[in-house]
C-alpha cells in the first residue's frame, strides 16, 4: 500500500512542511531510514538523525525547530509519538486476526466461550470458564476452573491462569505469563520446618492491563491480588500475593513487589526495583531502576537507593560517594595539620 | 458449612472469648472481615484492624493484650498464624483433587506410574520416568527421561522437567519452573569464541520442596545439584549447575545462586540477592533483599548490602550515606577554619 | 567403556605424569573423586582437593606445579578446561539424538523442515515456517508464522517463538525461552492512560547463540532485536527491544537490558545488572553484578555500582563506605579539638 504525506498527514491531523506529494510504502527507524519510508521523531536523544536520515517523510512534534535545513519532507504533530503509534496500529491492523476454536484444543464442554474467539492447538480450558467475545487465546495455554475473561483480550501462547483467575476486556497477556499461582506464605515450626499457608484467594486484572511474557502474579491467601485498569507491566515482573496495583500505573522488568502491599495511580517504577511486603506507596510516585523500597511513600514522591530515599538526597549522596577516597584524603590533612 | 466458635476452638484446641455460639461459615481478612466471617490476627501491624474489624471471629495468639473492648469474639490459641494456616487448609480440603490420567497425555509406555495419579491433557512423559503414588501432574507438564518422582507431589501446568530429574515426596512445582538445564558453562577459546561445556549432571530435590512460578534450577556439569527436604524457592529465583541449598532454608523471590555455591540449613535469602559463585554460607544464615554476596559467610550472621557485609555494619554506613552532604559540609566548615 | 590415561592423553594431546595404564570409566568433580574415575583442576579455588582427591586421573595446565606428592596420575594439556570440556563432549555424544516428527504436533502444511529434524508432542509450528536441518524441537514448543530456524538447532520444551522470529545455526534455546514478545512500548496520553505502541518488528538470533531457561527477548519496535554470533544469555535475562548484543558477548542470569541499547562484542556482564536504554556499550567491556548502567561505557572498562562508575573507583569508594561509622568519628574528633 502506498500514500501520500498529504493523505498521512489527513490521518494525524497534521501540517505538512515539504513536499505533500511524496509516496511511501512502509515504516523505518530514523537511523535506519531507507527511501520510500516514513518515520519519527520523538526522543530529543534522535534529534540528529533528523538531518542525515534518508527517510522520505519524517512525523515530528509541531514545536520541533530545526537547527539546519532537512531534505525531506516533515508531518508536524501535536504529539509525534502517540501519532507515530496509531500509523503502527493501522499498519499491524492490515496483518488480520485469528478466529476459530482448534479441534486440538480441549475445552471443557462446561466453559462459555463467546463470539469470533480464537482457541489454538492444546489449549486447555477448565470447567465453567467464560471467555469473551473476539478473545484470543493462542497455542499450549492452560486457564483453569471458574475463571472468567472478558471481551477482546489476547493470551498469549503457553500462559497459565490458575483457577478462579478473572481478566477484564482488552487486556493483553504475553506468553510464560502465570496468574494466580500461590502466595509464598509459610509459618515457621518449632522444630524449624515450615508448614504451608494455603492460599485460597484468586487474581483479578482490570480493563486494558497488559503484562510481559514470564512475569507472575500471584494469588491472594484470601481475598484478592488486584491490578486496576490501564496498568501495564513489563517481562519478569513478580507481584506476589495481596498486592494491589493502582490505575494507569506502568513498572519495567525485573521488578518485584512483596505481598499485601498497595501501589497507588499513576505510578512509574524503573527495573528490577524491589518493595517489601505491607508498604502504601502513594499515587504519581516515581521510583529509579534497581531502588529498594522498605518504607510507605507518600504522593508525588520520587525515590531512588537500597534502601531508598527522596531522589535530591540520593543524587547529592551518591556524588559525594564517588568521591569519597578524596574526602577521606581531606580528612587525613586536616588531622596531619592538627597534629 | 457453618461452624460456632466453640467448635472452631476445640479443632485448634484454643479458648474461647465472648460468645462461643457465634456462627462463621467463610473466611476474610481482618482489613475486610464481613460478619459471619472468621479471620485472625498474626503480624502486629495489622493489631489496629482488630478494632474495627466487622469479622464475627478472630483468632489471635494467647498472650494478646487489647488496649480497648473488642465487640467480637475471640479465639485464643498459641500460634494464631499456624492455627489459620490449619483453618485454610481444612477449607481447601473440601475441593477435592484430580485424578485419573487423560487420554490426551503422551505417556511413554516404558513409564510407571503409582496409583491414583493425575496426568492432564497434553502432559508428555519420557522413558523409564516413575511417577509416585496420588502424584499430580498438570497440563502441558513436560517430563523428561529417565526421572524419578515421588507419593504426593504436585506439578502445576507447565512445569518442565529435564532428563535424569529427580524429585521427592511431597513436594509442590508451580508453573513454569524448569528443573535441569544446563548449567552455564562456556570455555573461552583464544579467537574469543566460547567452546560449551556439556552438563552431564543432574538435579535433586528432597522431599517437601516447595518452588515458585518461573523459577529454573540448572543441572549440574557432574554429579547433582541439590535442594534439601524442607525449602521453600519463591517466584524467579535462578540456581544455578552443582548449587546446593540446606534443609527449611527460605528464598524469596527474583533472587539468584551462582555456580557451586553451598548454602547452610535454615537459612532466610530476601528476594533480589545475589551470591557469586562457588561460596560456603553456613546454616543459620539471614540475607536481607538486594544483597551482594561475594565471600562465604559464618553460621548464624546477618548480612546487607552490595557487596553485602555484616548487618549491623551496612546499617551504620547507610545512616551516614543518607547524611554524607552534611557531613562533607562539616569538613568544608573544618577546611574554613584551619585556613 | 573404559580407557586408559595414556588413551585419554592422546585424545586430549596432553602428556601423561604417572601411571598410563590405569583405566577409568566416568567422569567426576574432583571433591567428590571416585577410583575409577577421571577429573579434572581448572578453578585454581580447588587446587586443595587434587592431593585429597580419590579419583584415579586428574587433567591439569601444563603449568601446574604441586606443593606435595600426588598418588594419581596426572595428564597435563594447555588448558585444562577445554580438555575437559572436550571430554564431556564426548561422553553426551554416547547418548544419541532424537529424530522424527511426532504425529501428536501441529506443523503448519506451508511449514519446510529440512532432514532429519526432530519434532515433538504437542509442538505448534506456524504458517510459512522453515526449520533446518537436524534442528531438534522438544514438546510443547509453540512457532509462530513465517519463522526461520537454522540447521543443527535446538529448542527444548516449551519455547515460545512469536512471529517471524529468526534463529541462525548450531542455537541452543532452553525451556521457557520467549522470543518475540511485544517491547513494553505507550505512549502517556492526557487522561493518563497509556496508548499502546505497536511492535512491528522481529527478532534476529545469529549463529552458536546459547540461552538459558526463561530468558525473554523482545521484538524490535521497527527493524529488529538483533543477538550476534557466539553470545551467550544465561536465565531470567530480559532484553528489550530493538537491543543489540555484540559478537561473544555472555550476560550472567537475571540481567536486564533495557529498549534500544547497544552492547559491544566480547563483553562479560555479571547477573542481575542493569541497563538504562539508548546506551552504547563499547567492546571488551566488563560489568560487575548487580551493576546499574545508565551511561556510555568505553572500550576495554570495567564498571560496578548501582549507578555504575569504574571499577577502582568504585573499590576504593567502597572501603571508605564500610568505614564510615569510624571516618564521621574522626570528623567529631577534629571538631571537639577545634572547639
Amino acid at each position: 500500500m502506498e500514500f501520500t504525506a498529504r493523505q498521512i498527514a489527513e490521518t494525524l491531523n497534521g501540517k505538512v512542511e515539504g513536499n505533500p506529494d511524496v509516496v511511501v510504502s512502509s515504516l523505518s527507524k530514523i537511523e535506519e531510514g531507507k527511501p520510500g519510508t516514513l518515520t519519527f521523531l520523538a526522543n530529543p536523544k534522535y534529534t540528529h538523525y533528523i538531518y542525515e536520515t534518508r527517510a522520505s517523510v519524517v512525523v515530528v512534534n509541531e514545536n520541533f525547530h530545526p537547527d539546519r535545513k532537512i531534505a525531506h519532507t516533515l508531518i508536524r504533530v501535536k504529539d509525534s509519538h502517540t501519532a507515530f503509534a496509531e500509523l503502527l496500529n493501522m499498519y499491524q491492523k492490515t496483518k488480520g486476526k485469528k478466529t476459530g476454536i482448534s479441534e486440538k484444543a480441549s475445552v471443557d464442554p462446561s466453559c462459555k466461550t463467546g463470539k469470533d474467539v480464537y482457541i489454538g492447538d492444546f489449549v486447555v480450558i477448565g470447567k465453567n470458564t467464560v471467555i469473551g467475545d473476539r478473545t484470543l487465546i493462542y497455542p499450549n495455554t492452560v486457564i483453569g476452573d471458574n475463571c472468567k475473561i472478558g471481551d477482546d483480550t489476547c493470551l498469549y501462547a503457553s500462559v497459565i491462569l490458575y483457577d478462579e483467575t478473572v481478566i477484564g476486556k482488552r487486556c493483553t497477556l504475553h506468553s510464560g505469563v502465570i496468574i494466580g499461582g500461590d502466595g509464598f506464605g509459610f509459618a515457621p515450626q518449632e522444630d524449624k520446618n515450615y508448614k504451608k499457608v494455603p492460599q485460597i484467594g484468586n487474581v483479578i486484572l482490570e480493563d486494558r492491563v497488559e503484562i510481559g511474557a514470564n512475569t507472575t502474579i500471584d494469588r491472594a491467601t484470601l481475598g484478592s491480588t488486584i491490578i486496576r485498569k490501564g496498568v501495564k507491566l513489563d517481562n519478569h515482573i513478580q507481584i506476589a500475593h495481596n498486592v494491589e496495583i493502582g490505575e494507569n500505573t506502568v513498572i519495567a522488568a525485573q521488578t518485584g513487589i512483596s505481598g499485601s502491599t498497595k501501589i497507588g495511580k499513576n505510578c512509574m517504577i524503573g527495573g528490577q526495583a524491589g518493595f517489601a511486603g505491607h508498604l502504601v506507596i502513594g499515587n504519581d510516585v516515581k521510583i529509579s531502576a534497581q531502588s529498594g523500597v522498605g518504607r510507605n511513600i507518600p504522593d508525588g514522591t520520587f525515590y531512588e537507593g537500597s534502601p531508598a530515599f527522596p531522589l535530591r538526597d540520593f543524587q547529592r549522596s551518591f556524588i559525594h560517594f564517588r568521591r569519597l577516597d578524596s574526602i577521606v584524603k581531606r580528612i587525613d590533612e586536616l588531622e596531619k595539620r592538627l597534629k
